[in-house]
């Protein structure tokens, strides 16, 4: 939670509000869970801001994210109908690749990853967005469908005032060192551990 | 994420469909941004399931968690108009204290804590929700405001299916020891460590 102090004051020659309104690359990484939750906790307030809104769904499932996906779309509904907020939109990336590799075959998995990519860069570089959520895109990443200094190079160069927060696990160093603001999610307790199965409502 | 393993098949006579479906104790803390962040981002899935929701803001400010508030407050709007989601409340407790305790007398914000608990008290034992967001609570627990026995004895012997997350730092270890799941987000790096100030729409 923010004091308003800050370590150190850089020599980068910006004013306060030069560089409060930096546009931030944020990384939501360790094995634990609420790294997407928190991203999408953080598009509600986007969403506040009236800010256009993407969400890059890069894992797929029947269920996860699906309360997630509905209540940010009928955010999005909301501010159409109203005006209240701004506009949400929600890609799934793929067709139908899992973050366990079980569908499909690898080399439909990698090449829809790289469609996933470049419709991201296509976005970035037309600053279709203020606020882009890459869910799960760590994993694409890891298993190498898509190029990490492609990746560092096209966040880092990014024009204008695009927020980008990147959610998974094992994000590659490279762009841990890119980002602004990088939280680990560490795992004290979960009730897996003392047998219990994912819920309806709390986990999807 | 969830792979559908658990470690140990408790041996508490429970099928797994009863143990799927208990209520959860969750508690998000850590020095880190994102605990309560990610609280509300579950108060998504939750939404979505049709759940009554009940926010409990313990801490005060002008500007944090506005965009939160009205996403949600949005969305419960939304569940009264179309029937869609489910309807969301959202208290503040007290009437200006905040964690920093800069404003107002201890006095005075002590029986404000203590008033916002025993209406917590007072919902859960009428099961008045179904997920309930305990919000910056962990400040009032630290401070002596509100009693941690109480707490945990409260909270551990709630009736129905009312699933409650608790966030802040320095979470008591017996709250932590009561519940279900805690997660601890970590600071790997922070835009203030470079001299960046909190910025709308990321900060609040």
């Amino acid at each position: 939670m923010p004091q308003g102090q800050v370590a150190v004051v850089p020599q980068d020659g910006l004013t306060t509000r030069q560089r409060r309104n930096r546009p931030l690359l944020a990384v939501h990484t360790g094995s634990m869970k609420g790294k997407s939750t928190a991203a999408f906790g953080m598009a509600m307030r986007a969403w506040n801001q009236g800010w256009s809104i993407a969400v890059y769904q890069f894992v797929k499932s029947a269920k996860w994210k699906v309360g997630e996906e509905n209540a940010l779309t009928a955010l999005g509904r909301l501010h159409e109908q109203t005006g209240e907020g701004g506009p949400v939109v929600w890609h799934k990336m793929g067709s139908g690749w899992s973050w366990s590799r079980r569908q499909g075959t690898e080399v439909d998995h990698a090449a829809d990853a790289a469609e996933g990519w470049a419709q991201i860069k296509r976005d970035l570089a037309a600053e279709a967005h203020r606020f882009y959520v890459l869910d799960e895109f760590t994993y694409p990443l890891k298993w190498g469908w898509v190029d990490v200094d492609d990746v560092v190079e096209t966040l880092v160069h990014r024009p204008g005032t695009q927020h980008v927060v990147v959610t998974g696990r094992d994000a590659p160093p490279a762009l841990v060192e890119a980002a602004d603001l990088v939280v680990e999610m560490t795992k004290v307790k979960h009730p897996m551990d003392a047998g219990q199965k994912g819920q309806r409502g709390i986990e999807w």
